[in-house]
């Protein structure tokens, strides 16, 4: 047998989820070597992503949501690499690199029926790019940039485009396909390291939230105007931001992680500007729109061979660190995509 | 000389209007025989429309919004029907019935140059509808209803529509029309009349939302929950109808009448749910879409002749009482659409 760690979801959290209590790393076996049923196969986990979305997985299961409540005392799970160690199945052998939506554990028992949950990625074995950008400036994280700026935010040359939590993994692609795509590039972030990153990969400007007035540094880095607000962070940003939007202006809602950690969420005084102002407010999930993954790779995967889209990631090593990688991304600790490296490679 | 009074602006309001100080009607002079120029003409004006977005044109000049600030000491202006009484321009003439933007005074002299403020529209004269309709039910506010609904609400039959301010000038035809593609209907409105109102002219399901709770009005009304809003008011009602809202929901950001006569906007605390339930919320202005007037008039006029759309309105006698009705029309005091019948037909 042997060692499979897994990490769990052992208690909903009411805020800020802690390590040990609501999440925890518990060491289970696997024997390897047993034989595979018709259509099986064994991953062993190479890379996971932690996402601020996976907060809203930490509830009770009775409340809905776009995702799946994460079920209580099972592993949790969100986007991985893996290698296929072991194949009954045609269509995965060994050797292949698989991506998809698997259990955060060591080595993962894929059945025939779930065979799906994974599609083969060898890219992220032969194109010489880091494994783990396929959880990132690749994976879900880039779809969502992707399909959040050119399908929600219908960008025009020469527009204004600003960008919270803009150094993150979802916000950091935004902005630098927004300027390949001609507009005006602004972008908000918690500390001077993150907001330097953002002018050394593009932005025309950037402020840090957290120390330079939000609603001056808007007015300053927009002159003309915001025409897409690329919707991160919510609360307050969202309601000075709204007062700063042009005439059918667009806000892309991605994500409000200001608001997923509190049980009093901000009251947004501005929403009058929606009438005024004719905005479109339009929320979106990545998995809504499967048939932009084709070309969003054909796309992006040369740009960042050429250096074109830059990627800042924090890794940590070992799947024990999983808890606090993700506690660090809701607190925006870590600095860019964070992900957690699970095996060497 | 024959007597013209006026109605103009007199003062930049802070909360609701008052007569006499923000508005005054005042006595004018106009010599209805003197020659017209190449191009002019003068029309009678028959109705005018006061309407809800009014109270934003009462602002200072500088500061931009959707439609012009009203010029302080000048005629307010607005939807009217009026009579062609004098002409020296081939496509207007002595007769014809004319619909546009016009000011509030009893007679217009129309230079060749804002000829095209107006449109003839003898169907007000010729088809046996109230000339009052012509600037309700038929004029911007219908089309307003007509585009908020199939435009930008995109409904589905069988979905379930909730429409705020319901028995106003705009809502009593949202409902009816979405009745007639297959919606489900409910609406709240401020008095128990009017409530009674919306349920004869078919909606399922009207509350009072003054002396009923809003939440539990809309969860009894709305068993499968809001797949599009009609929003007229702003404020808390929009906040608990967040809450509500089905995945992929849409609102129609028409108006936001809590919020036009305060200092202090009601903040929102529900906007998260635009992330979670990828919903799309949109502003849009009835000036942006003249396309559809046409289809909307061929497709309204018949239901109303017919019945299938009923139409309440307040008619307020003589411009004298323009001020007042308008002032009426904010605090919600008038019962339907609100006209002022500024001459005797």
């Amino acid at each position: 047998m042997t060692s499979n760690s897994q990490v769990l979801f052992t208690k909903v959290p009411t805020a800020y989820p802690q390590p040990g209590e609501h999440m925890q790393v518990v060491k289970s076996t696997i024997d390897l070597d047993a034989p595979l049923a018709d259509g099986d196969y064994l991953v062993k986990t190479l890379v996971l992503s932690v996402d601020p979305y996976m907060r809203g997985r930490m509830r009770s299961a009775e409340v809905k949501s776009y995702s799946p409540a994460f079920e209580l005392n099972k592993p949790m799970n969100g986007h991985v690499v893996g290698e296929v160690i072991k194949s009954n199945n045609p269509d995965f052998k060994v050797g292949d690199y698989v991506y998809g939506n698997g259990p955060f554990e060591e080595y993962t028992h894929v059945t025939a029926a779930a065979a799906k949950r994974f599609v083969v990625r060898n890219e992220a074995r032969d194109s010489g790019i880091p494994v783990s950008y396929f959880v990132g400036a690749l994976g879900m994280p880039g779809l969502t940039a992707y399909v959040g700026l050119y399908i929600i935010g219908q960008p025009k040359k020469g527009e204004t485009i600003f960008i919270s939590a803009a150094s993150g993994a979802v916000g950091q692609i935004v902005g630098q396909l927004a300027k390949q795509s001609g507009l005006r590039v602004v972008g908000s972030a918690g500390s001077d390291d993150k907001v330097n990153y953002l002018k050394t990969i593009g932005f025309d400007a950037a402020f840090n939230y957290k120390t330079q007035d939000i609603n001056q540094s808007l007015s300053q880095a927009c002159p003309d105007g915001i025409d897409i607000y690329f919707e991160n962070v919510g609360g307050e940003t969202l309601e000075i931001v709204l007062t700063k939007m042009n005439v059918k202006g667009r806000v892309v809602g991605c994500g409000m992680i200001s608001q997923y950690n509190t049980q009093s969420p901000y009251g947004v005084k501005t929403l009058m500007n929606l009438v005024g102002k004719r905005l479109r407010l339009e929320g979106f999930i990545v998995s809504d729109h499967p048939e932009a993954e084709p070309e969003f790779l054909e796309k992006v995967i040369p740009l960042i061979k050429e250096g074109k889209i830059k990627f800042q990631e924090t890794i940590s090593e070992g799947i024990e660190t999983t808890p606090q990688a993700l506690v660090d991304v809701l607190k925006g600790v870590n600095f860019g995509k964070q992900v957690v490296k699970v095996a060497n490679l």
